[in-house]
């Protein structure tokens, strides 16, 4: 009863969600990559062996945003009614903001977190020749709107 | 000459591995999910509402290493050989250590990363119903062998 | 007209369904793995050699139910709102039960079908280290609700 | 404002639709597969080496149908709700002409070029053993009904 | 050391399969679908409403084949060289037989398995508007060759 | 005997390649997508609304390599080793070649064919805004090397 994922021998399930109104719903979700000042620079001079890393972490994290209930065992599939990907190179990396829609019956906040791991992701891909020990951190929900819980914004960590 | 990701345009590219030998190659990559005292307790005490989220992380932890190439715009398909995937609680979340072995013309560092990214994603997936403010930090390859650029460790951040 | 499958040459194709209105539906399809005396007394005690046997067994259902559009050509891709799997270990096997819930315009015997024999697929890879003459049976309709059809429950065979 | 596939910084984005009223909505799209005669004549006597071509090629189309939001990066997911494929043999290969159904947010006409394309390409795969010079012409939208700009219907090239 | 498929911890892992030879493999996995006289009748006479039914199932069973590692969770992705998908309409049914061969480091039985389980899956799917009973059954390993564990061919239930 | 891709009863199989060598291979294949005065201004200025088309074209082309043997029913596994996608915006529309690499058993056309219109639909995706009437043609081979029928080069049509 309190525990709605749980079957009755306590398993894990998708839990029904049928009964549940179709609302707008959005999420952003945010991560950073951290690299070297050299890979930085590479980037922000548009100087990179692979050049269109922003271009190419973009559009995965899109492209992911719609893998998520393939990656997340317990996910519901729902509809992805509009994304944006922000890619932003500041002091020490690159920071990237995931903004995600919908209008169905439970939350996309999953979707959102996919988006900006997967474009982190194909970042360290596209800058690992010039640095193998870039890396993500802060991969974490920023906002959410739509649904029973209403909003919720982050407290900055 | 230089940029092998490029094609003479400047555009990206799948690089072609065809001349590379195949070597027995592994990557080991890590991630922290961090979360509140509240959710980490339950989860020790096995009592968290999606009680398998260790069980779920780590299965979609090895399924996601499969699926490298469908994630990461220009990673090469791979074989995969072998993944370990570990989950350890500790007194801020829950550590992560993926290990992915292959014998191939090209490595399988983005393997371990998208293997430890999405474990973690679906840890946060498991949680979010008691903390909707657990993040994700520190992914990043802690370790790799084989091929041309040999053995690398990475120095404690 | 009376077959409306079949577009006017006899070909196969996906019949329209825009016309037919979003209802409430379950569908409870079931499975059974066989196994030899070992392979069960060895999984009832825990310890299989790919010990968590029905854990996988039971995410592997879950997930595959996603996947039915993929998998069975003229399936329509529909909604999934929630997935149940349960797994019971008897005298000479496992039984398997699968339901799945929706609401959308057609019925969901076939995702409930497709993750009963993904989870029993996944059981025998997890026991066939132990026996290799594990086999399926009986994957059938056990019950299903909603629709123009109604109500349906299976005669025992 | 006018530009509603930007962000601010000009950058691909999926744009958001959940304002959009839910319609019925159709699509054909057409393409054309040129062979040589002896293929054509081994296709319409039944018996080119792959003989069921038309049969894996109508499949190919319903099944790629599905797989558009994976394919085209920008497309939005949507539901599909009823899909056609004929193919025609000819005088100088075979005609192919794909109709989609759908009741969504927005058009479905990526969904029937994509059908068309891997029919074809599919139609290729089978005949290539006879004919390694066949191509594929004239890929296009025929008719579209439903949604906001209404009706549109193809001017013969 | 004896439980290749278990961590240290217990759990579950894909085993490494790196230093094992690539050695031609084949396997055979059968399965059978059950249904009503009047199913059969019009399987037989080639009147099903979906007429196409063995065609479709044959294509079903052979592209499951290549989806193996991404519906058991456990399975290595491995190359597949070759599938025959039969299917025997009978008195009481349709008997499915597939074989599968490659050139890997590991078995291929769950490939067959999987191929043999989508392609009665899909058959159902293709009679369900004439026979909504019908179901498949004793789904299991006919013959491997190849690797370690060589031959192997089922005795008779 | 003489029909490969056939069994005995004369339907599609995936033939055994288990016994052809490993060769490295490669295939060029084309194609055009041919669009309004006015789209192809707004593309050549970079004014197109969905400014990144060549960029999203390209990965488009570069993923569905990758995509091929689940798109085409009857089409190997194969390693892809290197892919290439270059899109020139000429008088008339855009034209669109693609390069593939591989080491294995069979030829890798089809997947050079598969880029090839993918990155044609992703172009009419981005360019429909402006002009709907866009379309592809001349999808075809090139080039290819490799393998035992050696050699080929496509007459200009």
């Amino acid at each position: 009863g309190a525990l709605p994922h749980l079957d009755e021998s306590g398993h894990a399930r998708m839990v029904d969600i049928t009964a549940k109104p179709v609302t707008a719903r959005t999420a952003t979700a945010g991560a950073r990559v951290r690299m070297s000042a050299e890979a930085l620079e590479l980037l922000s001079a548009g100087e990179l062996p692979k050049g269109d890393a922003l271009a190419v972490a973009r559009l995965a994290g899109i492209q992911a945003v719609k893998k998520t209930p393939d990656l997340v065992p317990l996910a519901h599939p729902i509809a992805v009614h509009g994304v944006d990907v922000a890619l932003v190179p500041g002091t020490q990396g690159v920071d990237i903001s995931v903004t995600v829609r919908t209008a169905d019956r439970t939350g996309i906040e999953m979707e959102a977190l996919t988006g900006a791991s997967v474009a982190a992701l194909s970042l360290i891909d596209m800058i690992k020749a010039v640095d193998r020990s870039a890396w993500i951190e802060y991969v974490r929900i920023d906002h959410k709107s739509g649904g029973r819980s209403g909003e919720y914004s982050r407290d900055r960590r």
